[in-house]
């Protein structure tokens, strides 16, 4: 109870800061880019994999194209790091690819360029987690073996550790995004020094295996779309690019140059990575199968159903490091953190995105209020079921799952980079600086050429793998467009419909004085405290107590107690020939309402407070019942008048500890903006 | 709404008696018969097979043993007949074993009848399904190769008939339970008469089949408990004996008479059916195993697995009436539908007792409120639930459920009648009339004999079936004693917790005056109408709005508005730097009750009123919460102003329309106590 002595200073200037909320400090750049790169750094992981995987169906000649399918996705990945750059520095309070997209292109692209994320947190989680255990499973194998268990159980934990409310740190994020990045560095550096300087021959371990060509010595029109179809798995490794801009306020000042340089060493650390990893599956001629069970021959004869494929990384970690190594198995380890960790992301920007999309009114209202643990709740485990769900029905296959990813990230890009041309006409039609007109013109060329490419990129997407896949992720973002869609609707019409008229101030037919009754069913302490706070409004109207006659001996000793007690407030019982309680209630409600229509009714309901869920089976049913039925009688209002159990005060403490829990993810968030000084209102 | 100009009327004298409501009109004799004893009358259906059945154990050489059975079973039937007698005269009231064991022999006893009650209701929805399939099936096969889901499509039917409230007239019942009792009286009839004046030799269907005795010659101790188990199956036939002593309410007058007339033609009735049928399986050599497949050799071969073994009433219409002859499938017919119309007695049973004992307190309150649809919908869909686990665990198999069934029986008949005799001993202390005082003692010795006997038979079943099944009953009705002495000492506890001391008349710190705060989000219809009803409580204490500052844009467009409608109340507004809702507002309150303790605080919540269950999803979910937690808070009351949309139409139309529902059952229950004129408490 000590700590109410400073409420009124709290209320004056905002709940003091507490140390460990660490949402509340500003991230330097070190920080900040684990923090907001996990996700894009993570998927060098799985990319390279997928490139070399397609590659395969025109057999290993096809493999020479690949450096080929690299260049194009680092020129893609600067065009859209560039483009970033730019969204950063109009956008300081952090312009999402959403808000650019409603702001700049209107509602619907808004709500497309939304419906596109949600999926893809979504999709993010799946990818990433059985992303996570395959490179697991390549030091510790029986985590493949029990692929969709493990990779349920993770997706799990990471629901409980977020629904407990994680406190995140910088260095949480930091340990294994460094971790992982040094990891890779190191392994490009080492194998460019054994290759180049020292001259020995790294194989990996499929080095020595075949591929039976699908589709042996493709030309043509069908090689063109292969390759493109080699190149849209790629464009995996540019998911959650997006993640930084988003930030920005989080960043220490000055906010946008910060958050801009973060991102553009962001893309220098994930083009080195990609571009390092390729190189070295090359000289170690990795081979990567799209079906290494008939595909894959290990001397002459096909893999078989048992040969699991080690991810890209792995393998040439195992050629570079060597098998089993310390290095080989550091390597593993951080790959799978770092990518449960990009999953991790998905956790709370889910409800993030879902908070910002009810302020919208596109989602319940209730799910607007940042940091409330209810929202995040919901929204946490919709999303571990929805993942859980994919990761099931698609065996926690990584390479299947990625079919469906790339869709929704193209078409947030594109809406985005879209919105930051129309940004810029709008400010080039009324900026005169020249030196600010030609910093603009080069904006909007970035970002025109970012749209562009994209929206290719988004084409040959839906052409090359709607059938594998894509269109599911289609599906998803139209269910989502059209709930929301509805959602919208609905309140603008309720909106419209409660909407007060100018200059009213007060409804047409204003009560001019209110009944109040106060229900009772035996003289006992939560019935006297009703009664004596109806009574304090007696100056409004009468005051009347009223009981149902359900059972006579009953309503006797009710009578006879009420005489004992000398209780100043007359007791009237109504009949009930069915042992009804609510019926007689609402007639008899509708009756004074009949009489005296200018009147309010006033129903004042005692109501036990409890403390076990249990309990609430046991209380209160016929008065919650009841007053569900009185809110549809007009004129009437109810009042609980509660009585607090002993057993209530394990539900106190229950909901004091909830409400000092911490959403997850505030790390990234950054604080709110600045509290206020409170203002009231004028009184006229 | 031209329906609301009786509405005083209807106060003053209660509901007009509706002509559809056929639960107010009492009931004659020839109706009553069939309402009340359509579960003990249709029990023949199954009782004798179960008698041969376990005979044909120590061979068919022991069928002979089954007369001696049946004649103890029709002295046992008499002896409970007759006890009953006595209970419908001494209860005119309506005298369930509860009320008699509870008031006679104390709250443990009532409770363990009702627990057994409880298991029996379940029971008898399992066992008549079960049973009315078999039968359903000796005319078509179809039914029994289906059995158990045909079983579960009966529970779920008679689950949805009872929930959408069935109009249950007394032609309902009285068609079928004469069709069946016609039915059987007139094949025993004409078995007779083809037997013994016609000389007909009459075979049934399994007439030439033999039994293996899986223990031929037993003799001695062994013998006697087989016959124990045959008798104690055979006492299926006394199931639902009890119906018509609960009931005597709905009888003309003079009540007590009549019931009792009809108790004994009840019994008339049973016992000619039962001896009949016996006497004609004997007659037509009807062969029962008790594992057909194995043991039932037919033309020296084992019947197998596929063999489906036809009920005795079947198998003796058969030989009666000839296979497939219209009677034979009439009767047929007439018994499933009874069956099925004695598992529905159970569909109404069940709810009303609980009813009762949530009178008492041992289940929550809210099931007291009779005929209210809510509490009967939670009733009937559990006993569904538990009926329809039972036949799918059992296979569907009658004789297997019937191990269960007959347990609970024999529990609420020993308690009753041990009640009674507690009953007249009281009334004897007092007595001092001569004739009066002989009635008292033959009463007291007829019910004395039932008790023992009771007794006896209750202790024959627990030794011979409790590993056959009987054990499950046994855990079944311990369960619900716990869960019920839970509930009752829980209610105890709260109501010492807040039992009114004697002379109080009021909280010992009553508030001064009250502080109104009216929650605000923005300036709409809801909110005005919040206002202006919290404006009426003015005179009580101080008039506040308060909204919480979680955007900034949108408070400042609030407090434009506020000025621009030139609302007279100061507008409080709390900043909220987590933009949470509830916190800042429950941290004001407590400052308020922290400056001026004697205060209470009003707060007036606006509430939508809405029409669809997704609606609520959308509204007022904030709100819930906040009060949630207000009510935690010590000296607060928490108001809701509803504000009706446009669609709560449709859920007002929807509760009008439930409002209306017919309790099933009410014919069996008859009208309640006559409607009282209203009372007015005095003022003091």
């Amino acid at each position: 109870m000590s700590k109410l002595t400073d409420v009124p200073k709290r209320i004056l200037i905002g709940r003091a800061l507490r140390s460990d909320r660490l949402g509340e400090t500003l991230l330097p750049k070190r920080i900040a880019l684990p923090v907001f790169a996990s996700d894009p750094l993570s998927s060098v992981a799985y990319a390279p994999g997928e490139v070399l995987l397609v590659l395969s169906v025109a057999g290993v000649s096809a493999y020479h194209y690949s450096l080929w399918i690299t260049l194009a996705i680092v020129a893609l990945m600067v065009t859209v790091v560039a483009s970033y750059r730019q969204t950063v520095h109009a956008y300081p309070n952090g312009g999402g690819a959403y808000e650019v997209a409603t702001v700049n292109l209107g509602r619907r692209a808004g709500l497309s360029v939304a419906s596109a994320l949600l999926v893809d947190y979504v999709l993010t989680v799946a990818v990433s987690v059985a992303s996570g255990v395959e490179n697991l499973g390549s030091a510790m194998p029986w985590a493949v073996q029990h692929k969709v268990l493990v990779a349920l159980v993770i997706i799990a934990l990471l629901m409980l550790m977020n629904l407990r409310g994680v406190k995140e740190s910088g260095t949480l994020f930091a340990i294994p995004t460094y971790a992982f990045v040094g990891g890779v560095l190191l392994m490009v550096a080492w194998g460019g020094v054994r290759g180049l300087v020292l001259g020995h021959t790294m194989r990996a371990p499929t080095a020595d295996y075949k591929i039976t060509a699908e589709h042996a010595g493709l030309a043509g029109l069908a090689l063109v779309f292969l390759l493109l179809r080699a190149f849209s798995s790629g464009c995996a490794a540019l998911t959650g690019v997006e993640a930084i801009s988003n930030g920005v306020p989080a960043f220490r000042k000055p906010k946008s140059k910060n958050a801009a340089a973060t991102l553009s060493l962001m893309g220098v650390l994930a083009v080195a990575m990609f571009v390092g990893i390729m190189i070295l599956a090359m000289t170690t001629k990795v081979k990567m199968a799209e079906n290494p069970a008939t595909d894959l021959l290990i001397n002459g004869k096909p893999a078989g159903a048992d040969y699991n494929q080690d991810p890209v990384i792995a393998q040439v970690a195992d050629a570079v490091f060597g098998h089993g190594s310390f290095l080989f198995v550091f390597l593993a380890a951080a790959t799978a953190l770092v990518l449960f960790l990009a999953a991790n992301t998905a956790y709370n920007g889910f409800p993030v995105l879902g908070s910002i999309l009810a302020q919208d009114r596109f989602l319940p209202r209730q799910l607007h209020t940042r940091g409330d643990r209810l929202a995040f709740s919901n929204g946490i485990v919709l999303l571990a079921l929805l993942a859980g769900a994919l990761v099931y029905a698609f065996g926690a296959d990584s390479t299947k799952l990625i079919q469906l990813y790339i869709v929704g990230v193209f078409v947030s890009f594109t809406f985005s980079q879209g919105g930051m041309v129309k940004h810029w006409n709008r400010h080039l039609a009324t900026e005169t600086d020249k030196t600010a007109r030609r910093k603009m013109h080069r904006a909007r060329f970035i970002n025109a050429f970012g749209m562009v490419f994209s929206i290719l990129v988004l084409i040959i997407v839906l052409l090359t793998k709607f059938t594998h896949g894509a269109w599911l992720a289609v599906l998803g973002m139209v269910g989502w467009y059209t709930v929301m869609t509805f959602i919208r609707r609905h309140y603008d019409r309720v909106s419209e419909e409660i909407a007060a008229e100018e200059g009213e101030a007060d409804e047409a037919v204003r009560p001019s004085r209110v009944h109040n009754l106060v229900l009772v069913s035996k003289v006992h302490k939560p019935t006297l405290r009703a009664l004596s706070y109806a009574k304090l409004m007696r100056s409004s109207g009468p005051v009347e107590a009223l009981s149902v006659n359900v059972d006579p001996v009953e309503t006797k000793a009710l009578q006879q107690e009420w005489e004992r007690h000398g209780i100043d407030v007359p007791l009237k019982v109504l009949d009930s020939p069915y042992r009804e309680i609510t019926r007689p209630i609402i007639d008899y409600v509708r009756s004074l309402r009949k009489e005296s229509p200018r009147d309010a009714v006033s129903v004042y309901i005692p109501e036990y407070v409890v403390g076990h869920w249990y309990e609430h089976l046991l209380h209160n049913q016929s008065a919650l019942r009841l007053k569900g039925r009185l809110l549809f009688t007009p004129g009437v209002m109810v009042t609980s008048v509660p009585w607090q159990l002993d057993s209530s005060e394990v539900a106190r403490r229950r909901a004091r500890k909830r409400a000092e829990w911490n959403a997850p993810g505030s790390v990234r968030r950054g604080p709110v903006a600045q509290p206020k000084k409170e203002k009231a209102g004028g009184r006229k």
